[in-house]
């Protein structure tokens, strides 16, 4: 039993990541941090957890963070980077879900996210939480940079085809759509009900702060740098994100379908569908699982890789709990065995 | 250990009744039928179940079904009344989450489902598996008629107020609100997302199957018989029952508040909200919880009382669990400490 | 060829407003106000405006204001009352769709809206715009108070009954259901998608500023004070009003249908649809219609009313143009001729 | 005035047919058929059209469509080539919705459709109706063959491109999105709103029918044939198409948005946006426009071209009409001047 905090947990990503943990056989949580919320239930706040936690709101007090083992940021972007050295350097392990840690070029990060980085030293020790990939770098790690939603669905699409240099690096599309949940709880025009349900639309068009991190991502596994086309969508419902990723095949007559079904063989949280299936984001709503397909059109040099994913669950708060699960050497399925609510 | 049959399960009921069971310690899923599906993998038709389960769609042959201890039946009405007398002499015990042993009376059961019931010897057997009202005859029933969605809902709201000769059971109003699952899976114009979403209406208005259900469970409690006015809606989502109750009160100055609190005190599936407060349906959503708020207006002589639960849920699948639990001895909430998911 | 000013046209109201008058042939839109965006196109702000409307946001200059013939208010309550005061003066009409001057009590009005009335003697002067009730007034009148969405639905459907006397005015209950875009359009955390797709719940159920609005126009047509539960709920969807209305009927075998049938056959924009239908909210998004169907339930003695209407028009900016027509000797239906989109 | 029919109404694109044609200042609808309606008034089984239709659906009688000018089809596939000679023969002009003559490959549309085709030899005489490319050819047209819905919007997307010979023809791709209508109106499991809401998916993925008749557009404007990935998605919203297409520019430093600032410049119903803009479909609900916008990612060689329609609308209704229009010399947005009702 290992004692949790969650630090800024009125988002949706920390809900999510209570909604997991409350039922986690070895995670107690001590403590749910919230600056605006401090002294009201969580369950007032988060009607779903009415009789499953019973803690209040607290300010995010380091000392007593410190008296845990584990701290999860579900924070925006800048506050888990001023916490995260004291916590550090108490003994203390972080998984940070929010941006502040997953981009290894303090200067790339800054120009993306519009300010400097607090502490840059500590982005080489951090661990980029992508189990499929960095399993054994997490199995060690006292900082783990939990992935964005999109570059976890957009990677996983990819890597077995660059990996296996398979597709033109130059080539690469990502046609990728999200539930309105990516965008976060908070008050905003932009995303009431009235403004986005019956309508679909590609955003963020003239640039996306996940595209350097799936960039990143996708290079290490490259044999030459790619260009990415990288293309987000908003789709009227809550939760999901659907990849259709596009490469220019290098070669011809290879078997895609055992391919694929090979490199993910032993990926509990990936799977990969039988030919001529579509993966649904409904398939793996609330679920930590990445489902996809790859299909090849008729008379084509193009392959398509399908991807789906819960944007708040493998996107987010599961994928962070599984690198906890390996942190800890607890079965990596732990409190994530969770079967999708259908319909 | 249990061994358990679903007969029909290629319904929603079926399917929330799977997702449930598959996770349940004390359960092994035997036989998943349905003529239709027959040889058909489960998972392919519910991929939310894919890793999960891994039958396939069999006939639900009365020999085979025989061997299992228990076997739920999410039919259609009218199928679960061919079966059940084999099974019942068989030695099984039969949870029906169809209509066939609501009714006690069966010549109205046949005006309501319009074909006559081939065993009304069956029905007073049967057991009415509402466990707030009848636990001590569920937990020895070889026979548990599930109830209907919206008698759950209502009859948990009223029961308060009537079993307390309250109110004026002539004066009852339930204006009760559905999402679509409450329809079926089934190939239909009217249910079509072009047809439904983005709208909203009453339905059944001259008289609606769950009415008599209503009634005869009110009755059994009230000091003399309640005229209801049921009204049905079609919300445009996909689970959810909100039912807004109405009645005249008797007297003035009584603590509707201490009253709800302790008359469900003790029941771990029923949560009375602090005053003030409205239930959300989302806040059950994929939970067994049936959760409530009392209000009385101002200066007027009625009570309002609001209920929510997730029709697939409390309204069924999951009730149909917490009979079972009753019915074996295991704890009341084993397979069903659900949270909500949320958003 | 009349010329039109909105004020505080950002809003759902405006922007429904806008659409129609852009296409009224006696209309001449001359100024779109909002303090927030002058400057701006308006079209930029409501996309589907493009090549419809060339205006930009401009002050609410009252000299300018004063040039037009009638000036709109689609403001929230407390905007109207500061300038409608100059510009009558000025000999401008008005139609104002906020709250200002829908009741007459100007102490009530303070009660509710949390603020006194800067202006309490244009009370009586104003007109209550119900044209189906105050048709003559209106025609004389130089400011309009457009009625809420709520008491449009709610007053038509109930008028009948009161007018004849059929009902105890002691037993109104109102449940009423309205799409998201009653509650305007504002960054606020409560109408994100995330927080009400997929769920539905009744709201404000301590007291709904709509309330004496509606029972202030009920008691002018009912033999004593009535006394009416109002409680509205929250639907997962952008447009529309339901109103389910339960009352006792005083006397029995009396033919309801034909009662509705008559009391509105003059009234076009009133549609009392046949027995055994059930009026659905689709059926009038985007048209000025209130269509409704009365029944009564078997063995009752009590009366249900079914009333629709799109909350944005008939309940507020169609409404304003009916009104408009009036007032100018126009086609009641001139620029309100719209077939609803369906699907 | 002419006089018109609409053969197969019962659909979503003939009731979206009906709602343009009964406000239409030149058509008298003289006929609406369905087989199976026979008898039944239009208006009962779209209440959208009720006070605006009075007519009953009617066997599509030849002798009796004979007696109108002109003919619409909304069929499936298949039913139009069985009555269009005839209607040819007797004087009577066809706007088919179809997909029957599309394809001038009769072989290429027996694949894809299934059957042979009964009229090839009518296949050249029918005129594509996309105004934007074949007006002049529309003008004199007594057969015009109504574009496909995705046809529309990626082929009004990508020919400013082809046309200018500014893209590599291999390196095509359309990542495709619609509404759910676009399934069409059908006792369907695969449409239940419990089916698609909440959810998203690709479909189609081992081919589409919309991909020849794209291919087919396309080369008549490209150097050479193209080679096309189009890939169709499911939105869980109701109507609208949205298309993101990507291809490989041959040339550096083209100014994209002159381009297609240019290209359009003198059609009314094709909208290009400011750069930056992204179109969101919502904009163009009801409407027949097809708004678009160009971008270049940055540091890539790739364009991006976004296009939204209401696949009912500009993908199929509308755009018969404004054929309709151009065939009689009628003003083209006769009829058409639609303000799209938002939000």
């Amino acid at each position: 039993m290992i004692k949790v905090a969650v630090v800024g947990a009125t988002g949706y990503t920390g809900v999510e990541l209570l909604r997991i943990l409350v039922q986690h056989p070895e995670v107690s949580i001590q403590m749910v941090t919230s600056r605006s919320e401090a002294g009201t239930p969580v369950a007032s706040v988060f009607p779903n957890l009415r009789e499953h936690l019973s803690l209040d709101f607290c300010d995010p007090d380091p000392e007593q963070l410190a008296q845990c083992d584990l701290v999860f940021f579900a924070t925006p972007h800048g506050a888990a980077m001023a916490l995260v050295p004291e916590l550090l350097k108490k003994g203390v392990k972080v998984i940070d879900l929010s941006a502040d840690f997953r981009i290894k070029d303090a200067e790339l990060w800054a120009q993306w996210y519009g300010m400097p980085h607090s502490c840059p030293e500590l982005l080489s020790e951090a661990v980029y939480g992508l189990p499929e990939v960095n399993r054994g770098l997490i199995k060690e790690a006292v900082l783990v940079a939990n992935p964005g939603c999109y570059p976890t669905a957009v990677q996983l699409g990819f890597l077995p085809l660059l990996k296996n240099n398979l597709v033109d690096p130059d080539s690469l599309i990502a046609d990728a759509k999200s539930g309105v949940s990516g965008a976060g709880r908070k008050a905003a025009m932009g995303t009431l009900l009235c403004e986005v349900s019956e309508s679909f639309k590609a955003y963020a068009i003239t640039g996306h702060r996940h595209q350097p991190e799936i960039v990143q991502g996708l290079n290490e596994h490259s044999s030459k740098p790619v260009n990415l086309t990288f293309m987000p969508h908003l789709v009227p419902m809550i939760r999901g994100i659907q990849a259709s990723l596009y490469a220019t095949l290098l070669k011809k007559d290879i078997d895609l379908q055992s391919l694929y079904e090979d490199f993910y063989k032993d990926e509990i949280f990936v799977d990969v569908m039988e030919p001529g299936l579509s993966p649904e984001t409904r398939s793996v709503s609330g679920s930590n699982m990445c489902r996809m397909a790859v299909t090849q059109p008729a008379e084509s040099n193009k392959v398509v890789v399908l991807v789906v994913e819960d944007n708040l669950v493998k996107g987010a708060a599961g994928q962070a709990v599984q690198n906890m699960n390996i942190m800890y050497g607890f079965k990596e399925t732990l409190g994530l065995n969770i079967v999708s609510v259908l319909p």
